[in-house]
């Protein structure tokens, strides 16, 4: 729907290869097509260049199934995120080459293997309960073709643990930081480094973490200027956004 | 109220040298008395050897010179927190020898200078912003009898200049930390030192800070340990509580 | 990492007895390991000369057993809180002289029975259901090394039942309140005795108590000065404080 | 509108004495009339014979007024509460014989000083700050025809204060218990008596106080079975409550 | 421990029938005994003269069965409540007479069949789901010696059913109103009617009424003077204030 | 209860062939009657024409069986919802005709087909897992005889996927909009219709979502000003909205 | 931008009239322009034939005076909400024709009368603070050509007060009812009528009605199926709302 | 103290030129000084290569002159933002060249006009009165060395105002968008661009807006990927995020 294209479409009107009413009728026809419970968007897979996403949560394995594979025939690649195992089966059974990773809940399809990221994204945990949001994250970003970096366990009440990383997190292009509980992470590593911090707040904690409250409002609250944030427990997001910052020109 | 002078209570009775009419009114007396609009509590003076407090906000500078100075006539010391200015000059025109700590929001009548506490409690700030209730703290236990020692404007986003402290700041029996945004520094300062923290969450911030709630979560959710918290903006409190701490013998 | 080691390091690279580079190997190599899912920090022990902690919940039996056994073989105490009877299994096929304290869901391990702390611990709770995390925080204490007493079921809806134990109560060094609902414990405790009360609001309740909410608001809010609040059902963090508290010489 | 009338209303329609058209418009005259700004409601006061009420906060002093005088019309008390001194002096140039409680921030007049209560009503408060609220209750248990007695000042952190007036206490017929902060107070004082409770939380406090929600929710999660609650800082329905049990025959 | 036995006691002491180390003791021996995981407060009902109440729900059959035959050997009437079918048949298998009432998941021993309240305590629901607290609150103001009143499905988007009972429910001393969902119910019922009205909030509802907190807020915000509030679901409480009101002399 | 009616009652009355006593029974028997756990409203049925709606959720099959037959004897629709299979099959047993709607978990009794609406109503739906809260609201407004038509998978993250629907939605006489997670549809929906839009929040998301908070919130500060917002996931509350504006006459 | 005058400019370009690079713009030339501040949206007046509003709160005066002066050169009605005196005085002496309404807080220019809407809008506000907000509803219901008539004071305290409204409300075509406090209010005016029904929440009330949010949660429950909700205070979207259902052809 | 300059003062240390005592204070002597309320951190500003910040918003003028004064000392770019006019006269008294930005309420000293930034970085905003945040976005964009471009008042109710300006902001490196209410521009925009959005919530908005809370839990919650987001009002936040992202080479 660039202007070039329409400009195009005006001077086949023109030079009369196309009537007025197939001319309306292009306009409207949109790429994407309907699968009936799930309009599938292959438009935004054209337009940035990058994989299929499918939410498996709350929808049922052979909804995830009919989804992926339908993706999968369009070449790119293909990212199904909190999937489970039953799930993974059913995708299997309809599409080849893909695999579970299991700690990242995810099922990849990766037929495109380029790497796009410019530099290493660097993935940050606290705790050890913060690695499955962690690894989202990782698994996000490779199928989106960046080398990823983990430094997990690395949480501020043994500063020294991060500090031993300072050098190797301080050459990453983007930092992913994943914390529970108070969520204070972020702000340490946001003040060692010098490029964007994603915060990813997780759930990890009890009484008055409130399911990741907590950390959420600690990383909004951020005393380094370098850090924005994402949902609670949404590695995904942040291996997205990170992604889309390191493939910057 | 103890059994000592009970059993001597008795012991009277026994002797005939007190009725039992007199007795149950003697058990009756109380040690303290009524102004009217407020019982002033002697005993809890006699019970811990610590200064009156009065809290300043929500009184008029009548009431509060009114119980600041029957308070004076006791001879120890005499604390009223969140006071004002006003509330010094109506205090000051009835008590000699009072002092306004302007930082802290002050009034203070140090009669006992005795050392009481047995080693130094360190009072740590996140940001300028902060000073406030960090000096309310300070003033509370040097009222209390401490040596009290103070680290401003180290917040985590810059580790270095806390760290920078960490030997001094390991020397401490006890120390206080004041953030508001994040909270996190107490973690940080947790995980350094191997003695109690003290965390007083800050209301310093705007936004998602929410007056203070976002650093009281994170301080309740503090991976270290060894950390426990009072009431938002709560410096006193936190002062009153290392002090206890520090005079244990 | 303290100066005189470091100015030991200088003075060997002076006396040519280390290289530069070895040097700057020595400075990095911080005292803790790799297991690959959890960094395994000795140095915190070293540190403070306290047991090693795992907190059970979220992990496998077979984490906590590997994690445990690790830490086993540095010769303190080991302490896995919110452990059930599987990953008490598990551990105990790999670490001999475990038991399991059931009522305080942990898992001990104690090589060291040194008194380390100088007075008394009293342990007490509003009711029956609070006794969970007051018994969490009792055993805490115990392999800290201290001398915990317990006062159960002395809620304020009877106050004469907490009143009746107030002698008792006064010789305590520390205390520690656990309650649900209302969470008004801590307050009149705090009004009786005279050294430091650690409060630990409880999941005890129904409706409006919002699962600890209000028993943790009303503790922040105490009208008693010398109370301290951890969070919610966090008996393993009250059990520490209190500790460390009593430890100090 | 009870059965009684509206069998004569059909039995004057037999007679033929009311015609049918009168008889459907007699029962929609229901008593009140309107204002123009305000249905003023003597059904109300004829229901359950007692005062007519108006709350003056958010209603200017001659809205105040013109309701006050006309209800004042009608020979019962008027109690217009959250009135401020502008208020009064509007009420004042229009009608005779009122005046203002200012403690309890209260316009009264009282014609009629029938002692409908049928025991005492005790006002309990925990602070200084708590005063205008237990007044407002005061004075809006005097106007419902009560004696009310007062024990301010008696907070859970010196709980000897409340003991020693549990003798007075337990004479009250309805106990009225107003506290900020933790709330604790109701608790307490519901264990040491025999009747029904009304606690009424406070605004008094700061921080995680919330504006008097810590202290509500300790109050709906009071231990104690005989206390129910009221709004935030509601004096007025809490006399009101009480007032109702005081003269149950 | 009323001034009459203290004057007693000290008269025995002055007649040397006592010796003061003995009376020191007796003032001591409060009545209550200790189960090990519950203090069993006979003290309580003595004071009252009600029944002694379980709170059923997180506590196993066996501890219910022990406290209940303890309790029931006092000779008063005794109620379990939140109790479920399990606990029942524990307690049934130690004490004779019990019966349990599974609307109200009650279990009750009632020995004294005396009629304690003075009048009808009526009790009024909104929806067929708010029944069970409904009925908790029936079958406690029935052990409590009350003759109960019901009238359920009454809510307010069909105010004619409410009407219809109106003549019914002018009759009650004392009502109690129980509303899941926006929880109107008691304002319009206040408005009716000129006693004390309870308000229970339940937990009736989806999405935003979060649990009965919609509820709750509405009562607490009720127009009408004479309405105060339990805790959401907690007939109980209803049930009790309910029975102290209606027996009041 | 209408003037009418009475009017004619009172005539009666006049002529001698009702007698007071009868007239005043008449006004008492308003149209509903008791099954015992819940009164059935005919009066609602017949005041609006509508069908008789019963709430599945927390009755017991039979319960929902007993209510639903006894509903379907007076010949309009039933409409259960939020039913499960189980429900269903019990009604099924006792009513004929009746069938079982799974994606809007409602079970449907349509013996009247009359089309009263008198435009389209567009239900329009975010994501595939809001289509569960969607259906129930094409149900509702199906049995209430309307003609609807759906738009699914239609969020702003794609926002050519709704405008490309922009034509068919603009013929709408009202539009339902169902969406989870930030619940941003309703407020462009809005922008690009000219009638009233119903807005559905429902729980879909995680984390900051709070099941359906975060999109109620933003449904009620939407900056369209068409749009009125139900409860989250009360699809059947739109669907009835919908359907009383659509057959306005 | 319909496909009619779409397929139009394909059809000139077609026949050469108009060149592809024109057509492209002119798709492009959609109906708003810039006042550097703030888009004037021309193009919704357009679309559903409605007056310009603009929000007068935030603005300054000779924002307001521009935005009013501007929108006024285009012919139809215009309405400044939340506005001020002062404001209204600034846009007055650039727009003759103007009024303030002061009880609703609107600045008003009505050059079209028509009567758009087909029945009556009834709006109905349960006590005197409410007022304001359902000013605001009322001249926003009658800017847009509707005939509204209003229902004050009518809370569910003194059901008769409503009841006697019963008949002239049931005239009305659409409801709007603005509620404070516990907002009860549409519940049972939803289940008098038989129409549509927006609830407005207001902030009228103090403690624990959270300005507003506990009448906007009733709301949000209600039990009432034709209730639907806007935000809080918002009386102007009420109005809106009303005024798109009640012309409805 | 990167490994290079502490090779380098070892390598000192061995041959000599450095004692071990000097080299131990040297490794202390880390890059910040002291001015007395607040640690002016010089270190962080050679680390990042950007300017400094000051956060005008609770220091006094003289406050931020001192530290704005002390800063400019150093050669680059000062930033003082939420700074008033009287701040910026102050730090005009002492500062050459700093100029006030009212709209974004930021004292700039722009020294370095460097153009870092790679790409344009768009500022969206909702409404008129989000602009002072996006503003703030747009001057430390400015002062951080980028091209910006602003889009002001394409909310999402009029998605034809921001649809007419895709092309340009299709040619962002990086978005900011500012929106308060329901906060859903960031999503549309996000599935407009293939690039970073960063989402800054602002607290424009009344009644359930709750200052912003629903515009941040709507952004949280964004179903566009390439979302994240920062605190409240934080313009600045975001301008230095973006800042950082464009830079990246």
């Amino acid at each position: 729907m660039n202007p070039e294209s329409i400009r195009k479409l005006f001077q086949e009107v023109r030079k009369g290869t196309t009537t007025p009413d197939d001319a309306v009728n292009r306009l409207r026809h949109l790429p994407f097509e309907d699968l009936g419970f799930a309009k599938v968007d292959h438009h935004r897979a054209l337009r940035n260049g990058m994989p299929e996403i499918i939410l498996g949560e709350g929808k049922t394995a052979s909804q995830v199934a009919g989804i992926f594979s339908r993706l999968a025939q369009h070449g790119g690649n293909v990212l199904a995120t909190r999937a489970n195992q039953k799930q993974f089966l059913a995708v299997k059974s309809k599409v080849g080459g893909v695999e579970y990773r299991e700690f990242g809940r995810a099922i990849v399809l990766q037929k495109d293997s380029t790497r796009y990221g410019k530099g290493i994204i660097a993935v940050v945990s606290a705790g050890t309960s913060d690695i499955p949001v962690a690894e989202e994250a990782v698994v996000t970003a490779e199928v989106m073709g960046n080398e990823v970096q983990h430094f997990y366990d690395v949480g501020v009440a043994g500063i020294h643990r991060l500090l031993a990383n300072r050098e190797a997190l301080s050459k990453a292009r983007v930092v992913i930081v994943c914390a529970g509980m108070e969520g204070a992470l972020p702000s340490v590593v946001g003040g060692l480094v010098g490029v964007p911090v994603i915060a990813v707040p997780t759930s990890v904690g009890y009484g008055a973490s409130f399911k990741g409250v907590a950390a959420l409002l600690g990383m909004l609250n951020s005393c380094a200027s370098n850090v924005s944030v994402v949902n609670i427990d949404n590695g995904f997001g942040a291996g997205y956004v990170a992604s889309l910052i390191n493939r910057l020109p």
